[in-house]
């Protein structure tokens, strides 16, 4: 099978899945009383989004069941022990917390576009935006306690999502942090990276296997899964933020070199000598020129700190389809892989 | 039994509480990296505060069981089925989503003085004053998920949790959409209230049925001893912010005046014809004077208004101590109905 037909299949199951999972957000977050509160917070997950996440979790029960793709109903998943999983809650209720922390870090890191629309706190306000964000917040815990699973499977799934929750602030805390410092360890950036990023991807894959009732090393191999390709997908996003035009981007190309924000190519020029802060002069994405964010990436692409954070995210993709061997082979498991893979080749 | 040894009788079962929760929340959400998130998280909780919904969730607890007020260790409580259950957990949970509320509703209402110290994001900024109230409301689940009740039992209680939190948003939300209104209808505002307020204090008392295997009529009937007591305890909150000076209040006495926010109280007196939004011209309740509040305090008692919010509170909680008949006579049952007096009685 050539690349190109991989990836036309990953973009395939993405597609189909994420017209379920939009039909899912639709019935599991109806707008209600008070309306302006729930329009807000719908507004970041009616902008777009890829769904890669429940994506995961969806592929991921299919291969804990060792099923063909999309030969099941999510609504009406066969745990292990024959009794019905609603997998579509799961996976609605990880894409809800990933739209919370959108909204409340677009607030933090003063971003005013997302998804090519004003970020909540712009077509709204920075009050509406909190409490939208804390809305959905809830919401994904309301929707998680509501998967119909065996409720030892169930408490443990919560506990994952409140724990991944947990580190997820820990991450952006992190991040923030990061910001006013310029003696960031790769290692500093990795772990950021990781609790930022990769622990959803790894909830978003082992909560299949709990809720189905799938043994402890299922659930790790799905967690390391997506720690791993987590870690390689953020990367990437790194890589795109410098690579991608600004109108597939959705916003500024450049925005995080604009905003000091480190990422592994920052560290990796720096460590080659390139004076990071001196590449652009502009203090917002606003301000910046295409031109100016070209000249940096010429000097980022000299230095090799591209090619380093390509490679660095290769190797980590590799590592992730490693952990799947413990899962029955299956058309399911390969496009998990192939998933992976995509990951690291989007091109936005 | 005299009014005042009622009250010297729940203080102390207050105060006893009180120090075993703060122990708890030590023990439960101790500072970790990164420090400062963690810090920044703990900062309110360790300001102070009379824990008074852990005070329900522990007095809940021995009344279900119909046990002596302190005659068991609430981090080991006997289920109805004989098993332990964490109850502190549960009441640290819930006290931590209170924290978590207060931090948010301060960004959101400019409010920048909370238990007589700078709120989170006066003393630290607003982006970890939203991440700080973020990293409370995961911890405050993952904290409740490990209480070792009844796995049915503990999903349940997570539910009640989760939903409860999608209320008090909901409730945020009408309350800062008040602000731009001057057509409110007292129902409005008791709905606003419930969602606020009441639903918290309704879910500190029916968790701890919920998580003792209790039969659904009573954790019923615990959230609406809760729901009443608590509407009254808001009503009351509202009294105080006019009548306690500012020193004892921990922040400027009429702020709610001064911020325009609509009350039971100043809702009556707009019933009365009072030109209400005339009573105080200061803008900030940094800008205003005793004086002018002094003089629209006066205004509001010859309306009537404050009597009239008196009388309301005190009717909820005479119907608040009438849920607890289903219960067995104990003296925690008495404790819960004394506390309900309190709620309304105190002076701070």
């Amino acid at each position: 099978m050539t690349t190109e037909t991989t990836e036309a299949r990953v973009l395939d199951a993405i597609r189909e899945r994420r017209d379920l999972v939009n039909a899912a957000i639709d019935e599991e977050l109806p707008v209600q009383h008070p309306e302006r509160l729930y329009e807000a917070s719908r507004y970041i997950l009616e902008a777009g989004g890829k769904r890669l996440r429940p994506t995961v979790t969806t592929l991921a029960a299919e291969a804990v069941a060792g099923i063909e793709p999309m030969s099941a109903d999510f609504r009406e998943f066969d745990a292990l022990d024959g009794e019905p999983v609603d997998v579509m809650r799961a996976a609605v209720s990880i894409e809800v917390i990933q739209s919370f922390t959108l909204i409340h870090d677009d607030i933090m890191d003063e971003d005013d576009l997302r998804r090519g629309v004003p970020a909540v706190h712009e077509k709204y306000d920075v009050s509406t935006a909190i409490l939208a964000g804390d809305t959905l917040y809830s919401k994904a815990f309301e929707i998680m306690t509501e998967t119909g699973a065996d409720p030892a499977d169930g408490l443990e799934a919560m506990r994952l999502l409140a724990s991944t929750c947990t580190e997820i602030c820990e991450g952006q805390a992190l991040d923030v942090a990061f910001e006013s410092r310029d003696d960031i360890l790769p290692e500093e950036y990795l772990e950021m990276v990781e609790l930022k990023t990769a622990v959803l991807y790894g909830t978003a894959a082992s909560t299949a296997a709990v809720l189905l009732g799938a043994d402890g090393g299922i659930s790790d191999a799905l967690y390391q899964y997506g720690i791993d390709s987590g870690r390689a997908f953020q990367i990437q996003d790194d890589v795109l933020d410098l690579t991608v035009p600004s109108e597939e981007l959705g916003k500024q190309r450049g925005s995080d070199l604009v905003e000091g924000k480190e990422t592994l190519i920052t560290l990796h020029a720096r460590q080659e000598g390139v004076d990071v802060d001196g590449l652009v002069d502009a203090e917002t994405p606003a301000e910046v020129t295409e031109a100016e964010v070209d000249e940096a990436v010429a000097v980022l692409e000299e230095a090799g700190s591209i090619e380093y954070a390509r490679e660095t995210a290769a190797d980590l993709t590799a590592r992730s389809k490693e952990h799947l061997q413990v899962l029955p082979e299956s058309d399911s498991r390969a496009l998990l892989e192939d998933l992976a893979d995509y990951l690291i080749t989007r091109g936005y």
